[in-house]
């Protein structure tokens, strides 16, 4: 299964593991070790201990870089959105690292392989012996490819408060007039949905839609950073 | 304040920033800033949420290197009592950052300069700063003279379990008998002290002291378990 990984690794990603022993131990859960006593294996904790340590600092320094607008507290609640087991277990099955898990029979039949819990420690003992195996500009090309894309894709703007960036984002150079307009409201009562607009001096940014006017608002600050940061990139 | 901050650095670490602003901002507090508005001066905060993740990760690196025998609910222990406001306000008021913060006048008077939480907040922010202004390597130097010294003086004794800590450590290549023989019991009744020496397979290793027997017996764990790494380094 290593050498299936190892291929697996090189052919998607370009990484070539120099210690395939380091990635064996990222990728083998405890219950698989006490199943083959024999081997004398090690299971992934310790390497994941490093790993988690490896990706604070990653994405901290990203969003830090990136977002010279955001303060402290926002960075924080970015952070904890995308270092987290939600995010993480998404991560590992998106790079199917799911399906080179070595378990132990009983795990298995629990459907461990599926566990958000386990498939999180994956991803970041895989990032452990990335780390330890090839440095830290390995781990960068990956977590750049892998990490760093979903939050151009939004998938975290529910961890800041899009109006607020959005206007930290406009005003960096001096006062904008932004304003939100709602253009339609429609559903039942019970399900209402909201859509409103977001303008900048006048120019309308980006549509929105939500479950409350606020909701919608969010959504439209969101959708516009989004293009605002796709064009000043 | 800052260039004297700067000499300091250098006079005492070697340490030469090329960026002062950024060594500035790290050693400025929110108060000071609001005091100050003309100068559009920028505070701590930002860059200590990444001297923060800075700080964990390489103290994860440096303990997940030097203890291969240490698992990781004992790992995250010890991480935990270094990288905390405990270690680092002591930190920080040994490499007497403390008389070098820009601090409000109302804080000043408040005693904010003693506060062990602010202390702790400058410690990472200079870890921050460090690490964007001169790099990873400088860094390592830095937190190589003053955090990891403290573990070989005890200063985290008390976050691992000694006694299982030697086992480990002993029993990596096969079994070995530990025993641990009381040899004094001297003090009051109030104020007792216990001796206790600890052996394997017969030979003494080290000795230890302790109000009770168990933190003598700690104690000696902790002595043997020094020389040991210190011949197998």
């Amino acid at each position: 299964m290593i050498t299936e990984l190892q291929q697996y690794l090189a052919d998607e990603f370009d990484i070539h593991f120099q210690n395939p022993d380091l990635l064996a131990e990222a990728f083998t859960q405890a219950s698989y070790v006490n199943e083959h006593p024999e081997q004398h294996l090690k299971y992934y904790e310790r390497i994941e201990f490093l790993g988690d340590a490896v990706l604070q600092l990653f994405v901290s320094e990203y969003i830090y870089r990136r977002y010279p607008e955001l303060l402290q507290g926002k960075l924080t609640r970015l952070r904890a959105a995308m270092v987290c087991e939600d995010s993480f277990s998404k991560f590992a099955k998106e790079c199917h690292f799911d399906q080179y898990i070595r378990l132990g029979k009983g795990e298995e039949m629990a459907g461990a392989r599926n566990r958000p819990g386990l498939l999180c420690d994956i991803f970041e003992s895989f990032i452990g012996a990335l780390y330890l195996d090839q440095g830290r500009d390995a781990v960068e090309r990956f977590i750049h490819r892998v990490i760093f894309p979903k939050l151009d894709m939004g998938w975290f703007d529910h961890a800041v408060d899009t109006k607020t960036s959005l206007q930290e984002f406009l005003q960096r150079d001096g006062d904008v007039d932004i304003e939100y307009h709602l253009l339609d409201e429609t559903g039942s009562e019970n399900a209402p949905e909201f859509k409103v607009n977001v303008s900048a001096d006048g120019q309308v940014l980006a549509q929105g839609t939500g479950s409350s006017k606020k909701h919608a608002e969010m959504d439209a600050a969101a959708q516009a950073l989004k293009k605002l940061r796709a064009t000043t990139k």
